[in-house]
């Protein structure tokens, strides 16, 4: 399972934040690697909830245990397209809501998400890149964003909304490692208008280039070709990606 | 069923907000009558989805049929006493995120509200208050609230975050018609600490006053008293509501 250490890291930070009683990990490790074994190529998707309440209402018991569930899909369609030409990105109009005990999580109220990707039809745009309530960018409906300035490497911070995408973290790790300038800062829509170059990311898609933002076209770049080479191995081969347990 | 139009009518504009296919609410409206034929006295829940996807992600395709749901539950017990003598409530240290877009309504991304009643055990306090991002007033976590200040009554307004309540929309429309001067308006904290009245409201509990914010003791006073007494009949014999359909 690709990067599924810092998946799981993530999920269990996530359950410790939310207060979910998911006990031990290592059951769930397990099942995802049947699963994958099982699956050959595939997607697998897992829900953690916070279990059976013991009565109505919003408050915790503290008796909860959380419940597991592991969805396996056959793997999307994917003829490199994205990856290599870019997408049609556009900023939508909503923005997110902020609340930094929520921020980073992957939690399951995506309303938002859902609101953001209903302005523009798929076809229109691959991707929608939504701004927070107080004017920063923030993240894609579905992916993280980078914006490369001067030759840097810049991507939102997710300490008020957003989530911390482990391609996110796969990308700020070998670009440190590579010697790129990478940074995680506070960046206005001046900032996106100016850059250079912009990709988005996630688990399953690696790294789509945005070749079309707002109608405007963008340039597929150095420094977005440059992490593209260096994660393609990665996406190939988990085994040698961060994050995998040997 | 009490309410029943007020809480049907939010729940249309709720769903046209958000885009789910609802289509006629009267089937619905016959279910929530039938269930409340056979429950007597109790509590129904309704939940409405947005229904089976034709694809992962999210997007919507449009042509996703609402599913529906009723719960039928016994009425908790109560004793009255949280009515005649108040509740201690507190003011929580989370604040709750702002998205007009999803302003007033009473959709299911409540993790906010699950994070906010964990600050404090329920025996420490039935209710928090909790305020925007912006430092607003917004509402409590269960309930929407009210204070009174030089006579006046007000209310947050919902157009940033926050739960168009049924029963808020009860109390504004009974204070309007016995007179007694009401808005919707931004409240700060000062507000809050130098209100001479505050209660909660909700459908199921009606009006609590808070006698003990913060562990500042406070009156029970008049206008909350008088709107106690206005209700109670409707409380009592929903055929008298408003929102009630003959």
């Amino acid at each position: 399972v690709r990067f599924l250490d810092w998946h799981l890291e993530r999920l269990v930070t996530g359950c410790e934040r939310l207060k979910i009683n998911l006990r031990d990990v290592d059951p769930l490790r397990l099942e995802l690697r049947q699963a994958a074994a099982a699956a050959g190529e595939g997607l697998i998707k897992v829900i953690v909830t916070r279990g059976e309440a013991v009565a109505r209402g919003y408050g915790i018991s503290g008796t909860e245990v959380a419940t597991r569930l592991v969805f396996r899909y056959p793997l999307p369609p994917d003829n490199g397209v994205a990856a290599r030409e870019g997408i049609q990105a556009r900023v939508a109009r909503m923005r997110y809501g902020e609340n930094e005990l929520l921020a980073g999580m992957k939690h399951l109220n995506r309303l938002e998400q859902v609101l953001a990707r209903s302005e523009v039809p798929a076809g229109d745009a691959a991707e929608l890149l939504v701004f927070g309530s107080s004017g920063q960018l923030v993240s894609g409906t579905m992916s993280n964003v980078f914006l490369v300035q001067g030759g840097r490497l810049r991507t939102p911070r997710i300490d008020r909304c957003g989530v911390a995408g482990v391609m996110r973290r796969v990308v700020l790790h070998h670009a440190a490692l590579a010697g790129l300038s990478a940074e995680e800062c506070t960046l206005t829509p001046d900032d996106l208008a100016e850059a250079s170059e912009v990709f988005v990311t996630n688990a399953r898609i690696g790294i789509w280039p945005v070749s079309t933002l707002d109608g405007r076209a963008l340039n597929v770049g150095a420094v977005t070709r440059r992490l593209q080479a260096l994660l393609a191995p990665m996406l190939e081969n988990p085994v040698d990606a961060p994050g995998h347990a040997q």
